[in-house]
């Protein structure tokens, strides 16, 4: 324990890739291990290779109580990453119980390891801004303290894992930060993420002339849209100042529909395009307008976004391009 | 489904008891189905055999989707009473992890197997005055608008599932209500609870003629306590005429210190006791006050508490004073 060892679970994803980027590169000293059920392939990365041989990987299903237990009685990290979940509001319509279970029990798992076995540790769970749900207008933009009201089986989960993490603090004295994070954007996010999907879609225009058309859910709905690099080094200035058993929000601080983020590479393309709105993800119910305040997390860990939307946006063309000309290739 | 079909999770305990006696005695035509592990004693039922012949037992983990699938898709019943939990804030300090499965877990497989295959039943979610956590002199009595903050686990459970009612009434228009009940006292409680653990330390003293002592835990805290036959109507209440989604006290309306229920005891048997307070229970954070207020449900019910707490503590003492004689016999 008196090491830096970090454990990092659903290591293999978007955030766990750069996070473990952002470690090989500024403390060098630290042993990562990392929950994965395969090696990632982070083509995002450019050295993904050094990346990948500075993690130690496991399986572990979250879910087995006595797996999680025994992963983290041997690991004995100084802290965990927990960025495993089941992270698609959609999905979580069509998958309640998953939704529920990969988020909340698997937090569960995790903090109860911790209460038993390894209670010096500092967890930073990671939420969504997705809990705040269905907001009036004169309370944005959001900050920690608001009344939640979460509107989909996702936000209840996530909602219910934060409740937990407040027990944990409170009750059994360990120490948890917790985030509500916006919506992340980068290279190398999935493409069922809408900037990601926009993005690929205008590469797909120019790189392959395909017909100048974006398909788009509803574009009528605001986000914060926050640079992959603010929000890694948001987790990092949580875990170096942030407060125990403190909610941080994790957001560039200003909302755009996705409609102006269409207009953003439209106009810096100069490429006009026509935009096709389609139905077809279950949603049932829909939160309109969300964007965050990062008052809280500046004032306590000094941490503020820094990557502008355009030159995220630029960042994450670039890459849709390059992996459509190696995929031509 | 024309029939009037309900199925009662959890059947086998306190309320499930009364709650089929009422069933037997007011509702002739009903199909009662109750889950249970194994057939209930209920010895404080005055005809226990007829009313454990009305009822259909199954066992059934409610932890276990495909079982709790299967069951209901069986059934299909009309109505389901959902008391099944794991009720006692003192162990979910023990059991977290136990805690918030064997609540917000299992009512999730009973909502899930109705979405799937039974949409057309009503849900009672029966959840705790305990969602309020700590809460401030001001807010007494507490109305259900309230921010909650629950401050335990057993609390956070119980939050989780209520939340989890609201998506799937909201979300996936499922059919229902929930409680947040307060305080139970009746005859056949199990001595755990406070006021059961009173009632028989008074016919003891009374029946056995041990020490004039009374052991108790904190007795300054408040709480609202409600009589067996009140929470019945209640429950019987919403079910006929609970509007979809709402949640619903179930509470008496005033608060009583324990301390004062040993004086009302100790009055109506005049019998001086000594107050003996023990610190036994691991409680990390504790309400010092809650009771509620039933405005809500009396609007839109016509439902109304009707035993006075004196009356409600003499059964109590009544069932203790036989039980001990019974076994002394």
């Amino acid at each position: 324990m008196a090491d830096n060892t970090i454990l990092i679970t659903g290591i293999s994803g978007f955030v766990g890739g750069y996070y473990s980027s952002f470690l090989n590169h500024t403390k060098k000293d630290w042993t990562i291990h990392g929950i994965s059920r395969s090696k990632p392939s982070w083509d995002f990365l450019p050295d993904t290779d050094t990346i990948l041989d500075s993690v130690q990987f496991h399986q572990c299903d979250l879910l087995d109580e006595q797996a999680t237990e025994q992963l983290i009685k041997e690991i004995k990290p100084r802290y965990i990453l927990h960025l495993a979940a089941f992270s698609s509001v959609a999905e979580s319509w069509l998958q309640p119980r998953l939704a529920f279970q990969n988020n909340t029990n698997a937090f569960l798992n995790v903090a109860e390891s911790v209460r038993l076995h390894n209670r010096e540790c500092r967890i930073l769970s990671v939420g969504s801004s997705e809990e705040y749900g269905i907001v009036s207008p004169h309370d944005l933009p959001l900050k920690e303290e608001f009344l939640n009201k979460p509107a989909n089986p996702y936000a209840i989960a996530r909602v219910s894992q934060e409740s937990l993490a407040t027990i944990y603090t409170r009750g059994y004295d360990l120490d948890i930060c917790c985030t509500r994070s916006f919506n992340h954007i980068g290279p190398g996010q999935h493409q069922k993420f809408v900037v990601s999907s926009i993005a690929k879609q205008f590469a797909s225009i120019v790189t392959n002339g395909t017909a100048p058309a974006i398909v788009i859910g509803n574009g009528e709905i605001v986000r914060d849209f926050i640079d992959i690099d603010d929000v890694i080094r948001a987790y990092d200035a949580i875990f170096e100042h942030g407060r125990t058993g403190e909610t941080y929000n994790v957001c560039s601080g200003s909302g755009h529909t996705i409609a102006q983020i269409v207009s953003i590479y439209a106009e810096m393309l100069d490429l006009p395009v026509h935009l096709e709105q389609q139905n077809n993800l279950v949603r049932p119910i829909d939160n309109p307008v969300l964007f965050g305040s990062y008052e809280k997390l500046m004032n306590q860990t000094g941490w503020k976004p820094r990557v502008s939307l355009e030159t995220s946006l630029s960042k994450i063309y670039e890459y849709w391009c390059n992996r459509l000309r190696d995929h031509a290739a």
